[in-house]
Formats: structure tokens, C-alpha cells, sequence
């Protein structure tokens, strides 16, 4: 059983050997990968569509694996996504970091949802 | 500078700390969370919309930068989310791969995109 | 200046137009369309990404031309690629209304946004 | 039978005759309603997810009910939420196709998908 402590990159190797096995790496263009992504974020949304934050709160707690189970997948194809364009995730998101940082900085963005240009 | 070895647990915690000073928690419930996830999936396909095969092949090595931020958005909604909601991602992906594994064997689905109900 | 009492085969002709002049049909097959579709949808989402709905209700009131921008990009996209295919768009809403009403029966439905299957 | 010819009001009457037996008004928040469309987006958007160009231009052929269905689900929820928001959808596309005449002009756009702030 693998766990968040371990590395995304055995996860990766995983992901790899399930779609070599399949021979399914001749459809995993860079343009269905990423129709893929946004697919399964859209399966992912559907289980909040109609909720209010009350049911969405009380939904998360006793739906717990199907959500899972959607996040899975978008993470599925975003990680082997990254692995087939050779773009290291974990630091383009701590450089992302970085670069919000910069635009939202504490002392204008503490406890407000304005976008960058606005604020 | 962080690299894929890094757990992801390391980049939760950035992404936590960056959220908590600017006190957004308030604004990060599920659905909005889901809401991100997919906004920012379009993002990155919109780096493949009018392009062929041959034009996205050649577009993800001159524009690795670009692509690699969208993909950092989408990714760290999702690693956040996951944080929020107590959902173990990793784990999550490797129990979908176990279920995709026997909706989809080796012998049926190789060298074919049919989705496993029609196969 | 059309207005809604307008036939959606006048604004159709438009796009097909607009199109037409710059030979962009070329890019126009349907995965390409129908991606154009999701990632204009999502930049209509992004709107109300971080707001609760009375924030989303003034929101719509101070920004009806941004809204109105994004929901024309989705419906352009979706009307050119419903001439494209040869699809009454109208028709199949007529047809989808009738199926649906099979699907959440008014005893049922009514005051609750359980899905059909669940009802 | 509706057809193409039928103003767009007469098919909006009927989604909100349709919502309002079902005392759905109460759930279709702008934020609830983007979030729909880009859903249903997705799932047309996944009747290509794999499939290259000649795929699709032979699938389109035979799935024409299943993909109409699709669009459908998107354009009812586009066309309730221009009639809740008070947006004549017909004149916004209208306004959207003499924008972007201006920023993407004949000469400079004619046969290549360049976006307009790379022409």
C-alpha cells in the first residue's frame, strides 16, 4: 500500500507500466492527455453541482472514496502527462508558489478572493 | 529546489502555508476546490486547441515553461483538495490503477482506445 | 442589432462567416470544437470561481457584459459545431426536455436535486 | 417539433417551464449553472477524448443522437442561465463576432490558428 510519504515517482512508474502493458502510448498525445485532465475534473465537479456548502461538507465525509476515486483520476493524467512531456510537477509547483507569492502578496490578499490585477 | 523524489507531502505544506497566511481557507470549499481544478484544466488545453499532433509535439518543447505552470495549477488545487478533504491522492491512484486493471485486461484492450464497456 | 426573437440560423450564418473568411475550417474537426467548447465554459466558471452565492448575485449584476462575452464564446462554438454536424440544436433540447422528464417524474422531483438514479 | 427555424424563446419557455414544475430555481445559482455547463462541456468534450481526426469524422457519422444529446444538455443549460441573468445570448454573439472581426482581421488571420495577440 503505497501512502503520501512515498514518492510520486513509483506512482509514476506504475501509471507507465499500466498504459505500455495496453500499448495505449500512441493516444497519449499532449492534446488527449490534456482533454483528459479537464474530462475528468468535470466528473470530479459533478458531485458538488447542485450542493450548497452545507451538503457539500456533510457529501465529502460520507463519499469519500467515489471523490477519491475522481481525484485519482485527473491526478492519473496530469502525473503521467508530466512524465511524458518531462516536466518535473512538484517544482513547477513550488516555483508557481513563488510566482503567487509575488502577485498576491499578505498584506493586500489576507482574506480576500480578489483576483491579482484588482487588487 | 524541490525534484520529484521530494514527497508530496512537502509541497502540501507549502501550498497549506501559502493558503493559511492569506487566511483563504474560508473560500477553499469543495466545490469551489473541484471549480479550480477544472478552470485550470481548460487553461491547459487551451495550450492544444487548434493544434494537430505534429504542431502540439513541436509546441511542448518550445513552450515547456508555459505548459509546466498549468500543469503546477491544476496540480496543486488537487494536492490541496486532497489535503482538505483527508484523501490520500497517491493511495487513491493506486487503487484506481488495481480497478482499471481489471476493467480493462491486458489481453482486450491492448492497442485499443474502446471505452471497457464495449469492449 | 439582433435580439432573441431573432433565428439562432441568422447568428449561425454569421459564424460560419466569420469562419469562412479566415479559412479556419480546417482547424474546425470536432475534437478541436468540442475542446473549444469545455475551455470557454471553464473561463465562464472562472466568474464565480471563489464566490458564495451572494456575492455571485452582485456579481452578476455589475458584470453582465464580462458574463454575457463568455457565455456568447461557449454558444458560437456550440452552434457552429451543431451546423458542422449537422445537429438541430434546438430539436435535440426539445427531445433531451422530453427525455428528462421521464427521468425526474414532478412527484419525485420536485424541491430536491437528487439524480435520477438515486430518486 | 421544434426546428432550427423556432426562436431560440420558445425552447427557453420551455426549460423554465420544465425547472420550475420541479421547484429547481432554488438550486440554479449563477455559480451552480457555469458549473453545469462546463460539466456537460466535459462529456461532450469525451466523446473524442482518444480518437484522432479520421476517428472522429467517422464517429460523428454514427453517434449523431448521442452527440446531440450531449450539445443539448450544454446549450439548456447556457440558454436557462442567459434567461436568469437577463442576457440576450443571440446579441452577445453577435457583439463577440464584431470583437474579434477587429482582432483578428482577414489579412492577418486568414489560414493560420495564431491567437490574436501573437498575429
Amino acid at each position: 500500500m503505497l501512502s503520501m510519504t512515498d514518492s510520486i515517482q513509483e506512482i509514476i512508474a506504475k501509471i507507465r507500466a499500466f498504459r505500455d502493458e495496453r500499448e495505449w502510448m500512441q493516444f497519449h498525445d499532449p492534446k488527449s492527455m490534456a482533454a483528459s485532465v479537464v474530462i475528468e475534473a468535470g466528473e470530479l465537479l459533478e458531485h458538488f453541482q447542485w450542493k450548497n456548502k452545507e451538503e457539500a461538507k456533510e457529501y465529502v465525509k460520507s463519499h469519500k472514496n467515489e471523490i477519491a476515486e475522481e481525484m485519482a483520476d485527473v491526478a492519473a493524467y496530469l502525473f503521467e502527462m508530466s512524465d511524458n512531456l518531462g516536466i518535473d510537477l512538484l517544482d513547477a509547483i513550488h516555483k508557481k508558489i513563488e510566482k503567487n507569492a509575488a502577485k498576491y502578496p499578505v498584506e493586500k490578499a489576507k482574506g480576500v478572493h480578489t483576483k491579482y490585477d484588482q487588487l
